[in-house]
């Protein structure tokens, strides 16, 4: 392949601006070629300082550019299939950001063309799985030192929601990364979905029921369970506990500086997804440039994609009825195994 | 009443021995006056270094005693409705390990004793609630500092269990000690359980299934949980974690030296509840003592007792079925409002 | 001996009021029979709600009272000796406050007064010995587990001082402490002390010269130091790192319930020394009646009391010269090997 | 200047390789034109899979290839000057690792050119101020925050040291870092150095003095010292404790997976540097890059690199006399203000 590769950025929101400066100054080996945004104020506005790059409002005029090798989705999931059917058409690395597609039947026509097309191109962006912490919970896993694994404990806490955030949403926007993370640390693919909801917070906005615990299983029967609580007020929190035949490993604690003042110890709760997460994203970003300077991927796939779209599918059904909800999955193409 | 407590302890089995020594040698207002065992040899060796204290085989005998003026009950859970009552009978002092007594029916039948005798003569031993932390965590609820308690996770694990455990024992002597945290932290009462089976340890003996995930509601709709967890391997661990409106409180985490050796850092597992709980028992019999001189009872009550027994039906049937189980109490008598 | 110890209290200061509830509350096996104070309407105070303890204004004619058979110190250092050859005269167990006097040669003569009487009969209140993670740091140090004790660094920190704190007494007060908690650790005497001070904080009372940072040597070489900061504002603490041949272990590391809340995560800080070490008083007073009832100490002794005396005394010069200053002591008698 | 810097890496040793595959995989905008070592094979191999980089014996050849415009020194310190002088003689961007020369003197000939250049084109592998938690301390130093900085305390210990590791290079090496870091968190000049020897580990080699408690004082009086313990076993560590007049902040605790088991409860200690600081080494390389770029230096400059080079003088002089000794440095050129 050529010696760089020359992206171009479907979305100028808040991910795609990350992304943009993410592989304008520190990403080895690659360039941003192209952004593209529906608002074209927005698209320039993305590369002024990106020496280079071009702005555009359509995605098939940039798949197009022959400046561009590769692609990297950061628009709203009911935007991805038809750039992703364009992108797969191309026959080029994509980067594209959860969800693969909002729904299980769309996910799965794009695995279906990717399988036609031969070869994975499709890499999803779980970067929780690039996070330093969650590598070595996954090592460790499948090492067996401590045993078998038995239970996973999962925090999922925001300090608080976008406007129009709905209970939908807190399945298919924030307890997919769960869903990613129990199929990642288990290799498993989730049989079922529960969700419990009791006491709401107050600073929860109209309409959407907050915290709420998600019950889980795995195909062995991991009993694995999620606290998703997103207007948490304190900060941002994710966190996992899991307990094996011998002994019980903790990530997501809080570290940082530690002080002491006016009568209290400790530190400060990292604010977001961004703070917490950024590392993860450089890591993931650059494993994506390495594996697509060789023709691979490296992560994620849209199988992966697809399955935790069944997930989430699973879990708003199972947000309405209370009721334990069995997760629907096609066979796994041969390409994914 | 006079200066001081004179006790008749009723088992001499460990906890007995515990309370014993606890008595002679650390509680200030208390005396052992006489140790009651069926196992002649056992009640003797009790009172070897206590002076002053008689070794008995009945419980009437002791209670009929003139030295005895209070009774602490550490016997199995199925002897102890009938001494219940006995003492009851002689109107004195009473501080019953938990369980009050192994059944609802029993139980509420030690209620309606108390309620005719009309003043309360029985603390129950749940020793949790003399923990600072517990106390501390219990404060912070109360005060609304956080606002609204919303979600009670809870970890609970033993190294493993003495021999016949049964899936039953795991709700009646393990959970029974969340359902009363529980009931402590909210101060409300527990309507429904449930409890979910997965993937067990291979570290369990047979025909008892570990880990266990019980699900528990309040009146209010706080979301509680137990991971009960009794043959854990790696040491002894009861931890809580309480989401409220605007923040979150852990307590039971780890303390103590703490040691970098060997490329690990960290410090020793308690081992066991004994150690784990040490200071509350002291904490707990000294409320028993001080309140007893009083005339009154220093802790949880035989409605408390009553209340966590018939979780712990419900508990049991949830176990086996994998439903919601609700939870059926009788009316509160005014003793205890 | 009689079964019980009867306790006059010298003293009914801060240090005193909080021994006599200790004493009348939670000790087992002693009860206060007096309290003196210079001030008796101070002395009625400290007696009102302990039935049978009688109030007076004279030591000696504590002493004298037949219902006395112990003394408990707790007057500020410089009334210490008289008293303490007065309870040698009548041959009964002392536990005496720290510093067991104010200098070298006033504690000598105690030493020697005891010397000649033929028994340990004087406990000196260093509590700290019975604080749960020193006595695990001491069993550590002396089990040779993490190889030779090498380092000795102590933090050591009052959130302010009381009117007219000097310089003299953060040597004699505060780090008198950690003189004796260097001698327990490596039971070892301390052979120099060097004082360095710096930058001093504005919070400081004017003459008061704080931060300081203490340097000494034990026989061996251990080296070992105490940053002594006694306007720190933001709580109290005490805490120690020993660094061995195979490793490093801390003590007094912050603890308690866990909260995030408001975008921090930590918990509370020790607001005093009270707080602190409350548990270590109780276990230092049980022990000391506990031992004093079979006839022996059960804690520092009188030697413990006159070699930090030496200390403090090399302390003070340390801190006027800069430079370092050799600890000069007495031949150890017999009666202390 | 040229969209990229095209550096070439004099030294092929351990830092030498890793800044090679820093900049080779993930330094945005430098690649590697050159590596130079006086072992031929060495420097093959270490340009084996760096498409493009050629691998040469002699630095001034390196200097004088057209594809060079930046150079990186790993060399060992006495190979420092020569090649410092020549690259300043071309005026390219200059990443030279600590210490900038192994003296004083020569240092200061090294600022002097540079000062005679007119530019700063010097910056000096001090990375630990690129380390997340030392910035954010520098940063709360400055604020103000807590108040004025009083105390600095810092731990630096290694597993072991490579074979010749002497009592020199224990300063030179190990606490030349502490020297910067303390001049980095204070912005003020070291002005005397004082070195305690005490009781030695069995596990340092012979002719090693191990551990070492080193004593610093700034210009404004902050009372700053080192614990140095080079043959630690457990593990890599490198902790500062500052004291403010209101309150205290740690930075270099342990942190990743929290794991319980086997009765102990704790993580993994950092084997090396290479670990605990890998991602203060990619800041620091892209600052460099970044800054060069434009013309700058991002970080520690040539009069640091002097500076530190006279406490270390200062230094080995105290370890040597047991005495405070004072860092005599000459007046700070208008270049580095």
């Amino acid at each position: 392949m050529t010696e760089n590769l020359r992206v171009a950025v479907i979305g100028a929101g808040r991910m795609g601006i990350d992304h943009i400066q993410r592989l304008h100054r520190r990403i080895h080996g690659a360039k941003v070629a192209a952004v593209v945004d529906i608002d074209q104020d927005r698209a320039r506005a993305a590369v002024a300082d990106v020496p280079g790059a071009i702005a555009l409002t359509d995605g098939q005029a940039a798949l197009d550019h022959p400046d561009v090798n590769a692609v990297l989705i950061a628009t709203p999931g009911f935007l991805h299939e038809e750039i992703l059917h364009a992108a797969l058409e191309k026959d080029i690395p994509i980067l594209c950001e959860k969800p693969l597609t909002p729904d299980a039947d769309s996910a799965w026509r794009v695995v279906q063309a990717e399988e036609k097309l031969g070869r994975q191109r499709i890499q999803v962006g779980f970067m929780r799985r690039y996070d330093a912490e969650y590598a070595q919970l996954g090592e460790l896993i499948r090492s067996g030192e401590l045993g078998e694994l038995l239970v996973l404990h999962h925090q999922h806490r925001n300090p608080n929601t976008p406007p129009g955030f709905t209970n939908e949403m807190l399945i298919n926007d924030s307890v997919v990364h769960e869903f990613d993370a129990v199929r990642f640390f288990t290799g498993e693919e989730i049989t079922s979905v529960q969700v419990r909801l009791g006491k709401p917070t107050r600073n929860a906005p109209a309409g959407q029921h907050d915290p709420q615990h998600v019950l889980l299983e795995t195909s062995s029967g991991v009993l694995a369970d999620v606290e998703i609580y997103v207007n948490a007020q304190y900060g941002y929190e994710v966190a996992t506990q899991a307990s094996f035949e011998q002994g019980v490993v903790s990530i997501g604690n809080d570290s940082g500086p530690y002080v002491r003042t006016q009568g209290r110890w400790g530190g400060k709760v990292t604010p977001g997804f961004v703070e917490r997460f950024a590392a993860a994203y450089d890591v993931e970003i650059q494993a994506w440039v390495d594996a697509a300077l060789e023709g691979r991927i490296g992560g994620p796939s849209a199988w992966d994609g697809y399955a935790t779209a069944a997930c989430c599918e699973a879990g708003v059904e199972a947000q309405k009825t209370g009721a334990k909800v069995p997760v629907r999955l096609n066979e796994k193409p041969a390409l994914y195994s």
